[in-house]
């Protein structure tokens, strides 16, 4: 399958459920040794318990950087560990001028071949386009995101209308709307329907549930219909400290997954 | 030195030279074999001829991640060959929610050891606080671009001024000016010298000069005499492609540091 066909296939009744691979030795279970071989060893469990349940998965560069060259290597293998029909996303929050972005973009989708990547759109066209020209990859555009900082400059007024929709506007002309998705965080199911008003054939990709306190059943019902990815992290794959964990982040995901299913 | 000393030091008399590591196989010599060693070995030879010229380098990570965990090791060996008084600038465009911000940051100035990043705001300050965080850092946040795209949202009017002009101050309210550095294109002199004006102590780095057609002489009016790092890549590590690529590069150094110095 690729990029649209899986979408077409796992959203077709609106959205599920991503599990968000934010490892960090911190708070993996305390009989995994506290070096960078566990985060493997653990997204590896996580990943194995989970794949049945689960047809999305994101992955934070960040938690991987964080180790250099041994953490891109971890990230490589966590991202192959994932079968090749799932939706991967890569969310490294990228974005830069021409050919820098399309370095970027070769990065993620031919070395770690994800399926879609989350961008800045700070800089505009000239830095979202590269990544587009991948054709058959998906683009998730930060549009409103979770954090408090989301108030400082994409709530600000321009032209009579917050610079969050005047961002998905503008950006929905750079290309076809099944690729480029936007990222709207669930603690503001409000601005999520005001996307989704906009952009009523882009897939969104919705953190914020779970550790941040967004509502799942008000998230749900302002995505609609529409192809949407609700990225539980924290929540899932630390649903427990003990040996137990990959089982455990298992059955969290079957709740969420559930609790989807049944709006 | 620390990372302010360094500032204090080389730019005791305004903007300084910044070399651009944006080191792609496409344009390395001939002699060279298209392999991700030969961009090391490119870059150490580069680095050599250049470090009695050039007091800042900016090495641009998407150029490295296209090649994954052996492009990060290169990326690491090429970070470790600048000498520690050299004011190193990672540019690397980061910028998420708090954690995973922290991540980064540890990432780019504990495992890499660079002086400065350039972020996104788009975020906000919980995006942008982490990196912060790290006193003895700067952090460039991307203010006005020098590519086309820079018009799609960072001229927006909002509030009476435009984006880019309320990115800049409202940021420097999140810490100390000195610390809280911007992106600004060559490309538009009169947009040096706005952000200029709202923040007369924060570092400024200047991309836009050489290949992107970026005035030199109007860069260095529109700065003054604050820190500033005119970031030249392409014209000058690519300055000649033959086997003496090394010793152009470091001529075309000096021709900049001149042309810089006789304002």
């Amino acid at each position: 399958m690729n990029t649209l066909e899986k979408i077409a296939t796992y959203c077709s009744g609106g959205a599920v459920l991503c599990a968000g691979l934010d490892t960090v030795l911190e708070k993996i279970p305390n009989h995994l040794p506290k070096e960078v071989s566990s985060i493997l060893k653990f997204n590896l469990d996580i990943i194995e318990a989970t794949k049945s349940i689960v047809s999305s998965y994101k992955i934070n560069f960040a938690f991987y950087e964080v180790f250099g060259s041994e953490g891109f290597d971890v990230l490589k293998k966590t991202f192959e560990a994932i079968p090749d029909d799932k939706f991967k996303i890569a969310d490294a929050k990228r974005g830069d001028i021409g050919n820098t972005s399309t370095a970027y973009a070769k990065s993620v989708f031919e070395y770690f071949k994800a399926d879609a990547i989350t961008v800045s759109p700070y800089m505009g066209r000239d830095s979202v386009s590269p990544f587009l020209d991948f054709k058959d990859k998906v683009v998730f555009i930060l549009a409103r995101t979770s954090n408090i900082g989301a108030g400082d400059f994409q709530m600000l007024e321009t032209g009579g209308e917050k610079l969050y929709r005047k961002v998905v506007e503008t950006s929905l002309s750079w290309g076809e709307p099944e690729h480029i998705g936007f990222v709207a965080g669930a603690t503001s199911a409000g601005d999520i329907k005001e996307i989704r008003d906009l952009a009523p054939k882009s897939p969104l990709l919705i953190p914020g549930i779970g550790a941040q306190g967004g509502s799942l059943a008000d998230t749900l019902e302002a995505n609609g219909t529409a192809p949407a990815f609700i990225n539980v992290s924290r929540d899932l794959i630390y649903a427990s400290s003990g040996l137990n964990f990959a089982e455990k982040a298992a059955e969290k995901a079957k709740e969420y997954t559930l609790a989807m299913n049944k709006k």
